[in-house]
């Protein structure tokens, strides 16, 4: 039975192409940056604004404070995440469809989801990387830098606004090396585990 | 291409239940508990002892030592692992086969292997093994101790003998929640999976 299913992953894993190959295959519809789009329109901001706070909360020093202000001022990047968090909900009202991050699977823990963690050796990803974006091995050392922060800035994302551990298996149904076996291995894994969901 | 698959799991997951039907449906041995008679015969050891032994290392308090003796005595768990890896080195060199536990991942590291983790809820576990040991609900406050003490020896056995992560993704192809969608989903993926792996 096909299902909303959600997709969290390490940068450089494919993990995104994988969930767009499934949309693919299943027929239904694929979203990413394009909950931005969406998520943008509805509170009205600029879409620029809105790429720089997604999958990253700012640190307190960057958040900007109003002390003398009579207003409690919500965060911008939480005033994001709630407005992402509503577009995910509307998503999953209109039926079975992949989302890539944006902690949708804690977003829709009370809907029947088949949440995916993929995951690839920190080299595979790196060289993954260098090889979409023609790279050559000169740039070996700014791109490992590239994947850890982007790893640690999705990790505390997660961790703050769901209070779970990304990536810990237990919070997803499973988790797959994408780059073991292959992309089409995943696929086939994920097809095949989700047939059995009620 | 059916390879050699190593079981890791957490305790009442029916890890080791997917990994007897993995190897019926693949028609391949399957070695669990027998690893322990197989390694007692080879260090001509009693199984009893064994079987103490096994998956749990002796604290250091509980190792014996020999501080007047001139020759260095390797502890009797340190000695039982060295003997599982080799019967496990022996078996894998037979061809595919499931192998369950013992730190088969790490051991057979330089082999092609499909590595698993499985996985589920601690309430479903504890619920689990209940129904299995056909025990009233008033048993589950002392399951869930058992269950959290067996888990915890799995994780320190492995991070001991490998020093790694135990349960980390990372370490294994797929990770597998066997209580959500049902064991046949976990046979069904790990199976579709494995078709890739060369």
């Amino acid at each position: 039975m096909t299902k909303i299913i959600t997709i969290s992953r390490e940068f450089g894993s494919g993990g995104r192409q994988i969930g767009h190959q499934l949309a693919e295959r299943l027929g239904i519809p694929f979203y990413d940056k394009d909950l931005i789009k969406m998520a943008a329109e509805d509170i009205e901001i600029e879409e620029h604004i809105f790429e720089m706070y997604d999958e990253a909360f700012m640190e307190k020093e960057e958040v900007e404070y109003t002390p003398f202000s009579h207003t409690y001022e919500v965060p911008m990047s939480d005033q994001i995440f709630v407005a992402q968090s509503r577009v995910i909900h509307r998503l999953a009202e209109h039926g079975p469809c992949v989302i890539v991050g944006r902690c949708a699977d804690m977003v829709l823990k009370d809907e029947q989801c088949l949440n995916l963690f993929f995951y690839a050796s920190f080299k595979k990803r790196v060289q993954r990387l260098l090889e979409l974006e023609q790279l050559s091995q000169d740039h070996v050392k700014e791109m490992e830098r590239r994947v850890r922060e982007i790893d640690r800035k999705r990790k505390d994302y997660y961790q703050y606004y769901t209070g779970n551990e990304w990536g810990k298996p237990q919070n997803y149904h499973l988790c797959l090396d994408s780059q073991k076996a292959g992309m089409d291995a995943c696929l086939d894994a994920a097809i095949a585990y989700m047939a059995h969901l009620n």
